[in-house]
């Protein structure tokens, strides 16, 4: 399994087909392109500002969250699809 | 429901017939392009700066809002159109 | 009303008519482009720093600033118009 | 008159004439697009650091200042000519 | 061998054969030209933020690690090859 | 004389025939364009930091200095070319 | 000699040929254009981050270095090549 640094968080993507079955809850066309759903699975040990302080992540492991889709790099892990990003890039958890 | 992350707020849009009627408050045509109203619907934890405050958001749950058109993702939940968007991209409250 | 978010202010556009007849002060041709005459009507709680420091804004309602033109966006309230702006835009008060 | 804001300053624009006949100072045709001779006419109250600190400004009121040509905003009031610019704009004091 | 500075790491890079056999992982075709596999062979002494304090690097010799392709600088010694990129363009640890 | 202001230094540019003249030190032509000798005629008080600490300056009056010749505003002062620039546009000291 | 300021260092740089027949060690096609290696002659006195606070160089004289290729100065000094680069510009020490 992969361990994301710093502030980066491992997402898996979730299927487009389930993204559109969740409580009446989809994303617009124009939106598509923008942002998308996933899972995470893993995530990094926070980000050191430039005083030195840690500052843990807001997502935790098991939260479906809403990221945008241009902010991340695309990995293959024994057939399903992740995308490690940085937590900015995260817009919103699902509760 | 979406909880935003961060600074960021989860903003319900107004609909551009609703913008005209209240109080004769409207937005001229060369501005449309830039400003929209909407309602805040959910708000993030706040913003860490780098020397690790946590700085809390001046809007809450309930503004109604002023905010730069451009710079949220757009999300439609249960027929309604939404707009995730840093708070620095909110303009003004309408008080 | 509007009560601007931030270090922001909102400012009503005075007329190019006035802009010319305050005690012989005008702006010339290139510059007019640039800059623009106003009165604050609402400002901001203030700027918070990367320390979490709140700064408080210089400008005060009723003022008459110099804006710089390109630097806000423009609303229309009950047939006047007004620009929400950064007080960074503001360039100077009318004493 | 004008009072700057922050870290700007008020400079009347001194005549290209008279940038020629002081003491045999003058400035060289690739360079007279970039700098510029003036006199603080008004200054600002300072900027403000990250860290809250009031930064008050070097130059003051009287000083002869060439400052860079591009960097400020042009304004006439009762026929004479001002730039209002940032001090970092400004680039020595003539002694 | 190599000492990189700062908050730099030498990573061997590995063999895109390998890269397909290690328990069924692989990266897609469209992210092969962004992602690349590789050992750490060196780490700097980490970074020095404006505060002046020293932040050590999370990954560590010997680490298997993910790493954007793009960010580092190539040399070869004794015929393998290697990179020497910021921690900051590594992406996750291969666990 | 011309006072810089802040992290800014007056330097008087040395001729290009000098230039060569001096211990067999010259400058090859590929570079000629990027960098220039001269020496240092005044400095200004240093740079204020975001945190309000003032930083004096590395060179001093009298200096012979190597300084990238894009960097600074070129000004003539009774038949002699100076250059006004930032401290962080000099390379070396020529000791 | 020259003295570097700050955070810059004065390398010699090393001819192509030494380059190739130190132990095997040299450097691919592609990265040729990228990066280079020489001997550290003269080092600033660091780097004042904006605190305030002076943060030594890592490399010392006598030092050998790779460093990145576009980012210093070339200078001509008694029929040797040096270059004047920033720290940040130096990517690792051969040890």
């Amino acid at each position: 399994m992969l361990k994301p640094l710093g502030d980066r968080v491992l997402v898996e993507i979730l299927e487009e087909a389930e993204q559109k079955t969740a409580g009446g809850l989809f994303v617009p066309d124009s939106a598509k392109e923008k942002s998308q759903r996933g899972k995470v699975v893993a995530v990094g040990s926070g980000k050191t500002t430039d005083s030195g302080v840690k500052v843990a992540l807001e997502v935790k492991e098991g939260d479906t969250v809403y990221f945008a889709k241009y902010g991340g790099t695309e990995v293959t892990l024994e057939g399903k699809n992740y995308s490690i990003l940085a937590e900015r890039d995260i817009l919103a958890i699902v509760e």
